[in-house]
């Protein structure tokens, strides 16, 4: 407990490592945004004279990460990009857990990375120290694209009953083993944990004294470029703090109230290239879907990130979600300030990129699109419905499902100073109408997660109705529909519920405030999943959501068939009063 | 709304749909489970003179499905297992949502797989039509290895303005683009849904006789089968039918109370061994981790499902989760009963999947072990938190988290008989006491999802001790310490929300028998999210869960940190006792 070498790397807990890995195939995939990374800062902030971001990025990779899919995605868009800056190391010890790889592994992997596009180089054996000082010298000549250099081993090698076996993978070797590999090696038997006299002088005057020498010379280059280019140095310390730099907020639109409103995709498109034109080290993009995701930075100058221009601002990630999500963890760990976007249905193909993210407490922005069956004729594969339960269940995401332009706005005022926390951020593919934020609550309070957006007159509503997203409005006609007939609802806008938690636990007071404990007659109204609802509207409160996956038809019959409609939340409102009445 | 010709293909829906895909890549990953099958079912039921088994399996496939990862894990294991019977057959019109796909994708797939082992073959123009039957004959004269056909293509061939374009993929032509395009082909301009006098007849004499006369001369081979090999028959149709053998079940072991009990993935080794020795068709695997999963076959003649050994029933997926689920996929649609298996952790990497099994209503086996932090040393990126949650999220899956070694024995009683639902089953690395079942109640109460293990005198608690899984045998220490005290509870064992949840809607008085809605004083004990807990605990119980990710440490040093201890159950049920008492 509390070890600075747990059982796998992690990421802001030791000296050194920078990136959390672990889980098969996260690794090489941040590589590839690692490698990005120093591509886009040697563009925007190398100098004549000045080359200060020149970094390469190596990988070490085993079999099990050749096998996983999202390091083929990633080694693709590697080679594609001509990321020549790029080392992966493939320790292929032909052991996996369940035996020899050949098991179930015999592809000629060289191969397949020659066909990505990669310099393949080849090594006899790990213990040829030669051969992979020349292999890691052919990485370092090979400009025009990345290098994988393939390196037989031998698992628990001098291990006289394990070498070789996968009995030398996941568990300790045993004390009998232990010392008849020392014998072997020539080690003292008894010893554990020696370090020989010399190592420590020998690590200090190797790889200490040269680590100082090439930091000193850093930061005097840099310290000569603060003076002569003042303005990109300070980008550079901004984005080393990630802090914002001034004015970043300054064309941020307003929208006035729209019945028609636009689809919550189209504003964040709008705010997010508002912001992006002040942020330079905002990039992103999409997992091929940036026309439908409206993630495309559209401003003059904003480019594609392509092998002829690495400054360019929008990536194009390909079909690959999974790698996409890695990719962005891997720029962000760079402190660049990276977003990826897909529809959300598809959140699942890289939903370990977001645990991730969670885990690191890094701020990557991920963009989730076509959020709930307004998806429409594209059908039940492709409409989300226990996604939203199942990005809020994940420690430390934000969840953010804003419920109309303002509220998008807001979202994107609250994700930006972000230092610690990623992001789901997640929009429709249907328009929403911008409500009247002068009739209705200021979309500020997307900053507390959830706030009173319209209430009952005195504040004393008999019922509440909570909503996220396209079900805002929805709830707002209600409360309309409700009025007329008497009947005194509140609606509360619940934007997210990390947010909402958060806030509350500083201001205790507020969730009183908004959700009254004496009133229980409850209705929450979101087009996903019930699950969790219960939190909010309590045992005897009714959400209306979904209770099956979706169907393929146009929006509104499929708002009809499941019941999100002001009839219903009118009727479930009702029943709500009549069973709290009835107590 | 309705139509047999929705967005996307859905199995069970139209004739001839024989899996739902639409999210890319899952098809051709299924295709490999189906090619899979034809092998096994081949060996298993093919006689001298009855070649009742042989078919082919064709995939259709996108420049988008070349792009996901899990297409490059499911054709590297074909290539493998040289799946002979294997045809994809690749459009590529390089063009994909974001433009042409040299914008992301420049590998060379022909390339890629050679390496994986595959036939390639090179078609010039999708309209050549010769060279696609010679592409054709040319797989099926392949019989060592999977045949990819490459198949340049044009999208919205004919359409003047939209041809090669993305246009063409996502959106309708348009009225006018769409006369024009009928004019290059020189079709009535102004027609329908038009099918011209003689299409109907050319297809009846074509697919349609064709397809009576196989049919017919494969039922009359079935019904001399019969007659010759009527056990093998009978197997045969109960697998179409999805029925079990007569005596799947008659070599269940018997569990005795145990205090120090066996990890519930090693009693699941066991049980799993037994049912399979009398059920030929389940089959399965790891996604490498079998003998952490303990899902091997052990018996005799179990064996491994090779190149050379298709009849085998241990299937080795290699470090591939996601093709491990679309071919679990692949394999039920074939009506094998099928099972994969991996950490629960990493369920991330195949999510989708389960979500297709749940929307195709395919009874997949998914086993998932090291089920939360008692996974120990190997620290947070291997401590699954948010996973159990995500899953009861899902509309149709099945989740279950037993208890101790008799749930689960009744878990794989629950779950076999199972035509329509897949299932997650939940299972331990670390040891559980097996409970004294003649002390607390039968572990059939799993069959109700949720049941009283251990009551209060008279059937009347102060206080309900919710627990699932791991947590069951924490409960009822607690349960007793609070006895001890005289404080009265109950331990409500809850191995699955859904079958609870199910049970209750047809045994509308069961839920209030379990969780009497007067007994207000709650906790639940799950070292998960508590995310969605409250449902059962209400606003005012508590639930003892994960609000963090986990740490690396030994067991019960993490147990301590994160507060599942008796103790701390102990006194949550005071502090609740005391909440209810002070109202």
């Amino acid at each position: 407990m509390g070890s600075r070498t747990p059982g796998h790397p992690e990421y802001r807990l030791t000296t050194g490592v920078e990136t959390t890995t672990g889980p098969l195939g996260q690794g090489v995939a941040n590589s590839v945004g690692m490698a990005m990374a120093s591509k886009w800062l040697a563009e925007r902030f190398n100098r004549p004279g000045f080359g200060l971001f020149d970094y390469n990025v190596y990988a070490i990779a085993g079999d099990g990460c050749m096998m996983e899919g999202i390091s083929g995605e990633a080694a693709s868009l590697a080679g594609h990009l001509k990321l020549g800056n790029l080392c992966w190391i493939y320790d292929s010890n032909k052991i996996t857990i369940e035996g020899k790889t050949d098991l179930a592994f015999s592809e000629d992997v060289g191969k397949r990375f020659e066909a990505y596009g990669w310099n393949v180089v080849h090594v006899e054996d790990a213990n040829n120290l030669g051969q992979i000082e020349e292999a890691l010298q052919a990485f370092q000549q090979t400009k025009d694209r990345p290098t994988l250099i393939i390196v037989p081993s031998h698992i628990g090698w001098g291990a006289p009953h394990k070498q070789d076996t996968h009995g030398a993978h996941g568990e300790p070797l045993g004390e009998e083993e232990i010392k008849l590999t020392k014998r072997g090696y020539g080690w003292p038997e008894e010893a554990k944990f020696l370090v020989p006299d010399g190592v420590r002088e020998l690590f200090q005057k190797g790889l200490g004294e040269r680590g100082r020498a090439l930091r000193d010379a850093w930061q005097s280059q840099f310290a000569k470029y603060k003076s002569e280019h003042p303005q990109l140095a300070a980008e550079i310390e901004q984005m080393q703090r990630r802090e914002l730099p001034a004015g970043w907020n300054k064309d941020l639109p307003a929208f006035p109230a729209d019945p028609k409103g636009k689809a919550t995709r189209d504003t964040s498109g709008v705010v997010l290239n508002a912001i992006a034109k002040n942020v330079p080290w905002l990039i992103g993009g999409a997992a091929d879907l940036a026309p439908s995701t409206k993630t495309k930075l559209t401003f003059d100058g904003a480019g594609a990130f392509q092998a002829a221009s690495y400054g360019g601002r929008n990536l194009h990630f390909g079909v690959r979600e999974h790698a996409m999500g890695a990719i962005v963890n891997g720029l962000a760990v760079s402190k660049l300030r990276a977003y990826g976007s897909t529809f959300l249905v598809f959140s699942d193909y890289m939903r370990n990129t977001l645990r991730l993210a969670s885990i690191m407490e890094i701020p990557s922005i991920f963009i989730y699109t076509h959020d709930s069956i307004g998806v429409g004729e594209d059908g039940p594969t492709h409409q989300p419905i226990e996604h939203l339960p199942s990005l809020r269940a994940i420690p430390g995401l934000i969840t953010l499902r804003p419920g109309d332009a303002n509220e998008v706005l807001e979202a994107w005022k609250f994700i930006m100073p972000l230092k610690h926390e990623p992001v789901a951020l997640i929009l429709t593919r249907q328009a929403l109408p911008t409500l009247d934020r002068t009739k209705y609550a200021s979309a500020e309070g997307l900053h507390r997660g959830a706030y009173v957006l319209a209430d009952a007159p005195g504040g004393k509503p008999d019922v509440l109705l909570l909503a996220t997203g396209s079900e805002v409005s929805l709830a707002v006609t209600a409360y309309d529909k409700l009025a007329s007939e008497g009947i005194h609802a509140r609606v509360v806008s619940v934007p997210s519920w990390e947010i909402f938690e958060h806030y509350c636990a500083k201001h205790l007071e507020y969730r009183e405030q908004v959700l009254p404990s004496a009133v229980t007659a409850r209705v929450a109204i979101e087009m996903a999943s019930t699950f969790g609802w219960e939190r909010y509207v309590g045992a005897g409160g009714t959400t209306i959501g979904m209770h099956s996956f979706g169907a393929s038809a146009p929006l509104p019959e499929l708002q009809k068939k499941f019941g999100f409609t002001a009839d219903a939340i009118v009727a479930a409102a009702k029943a709500q009063r009549a069973r709290v009445a009835g107590k």
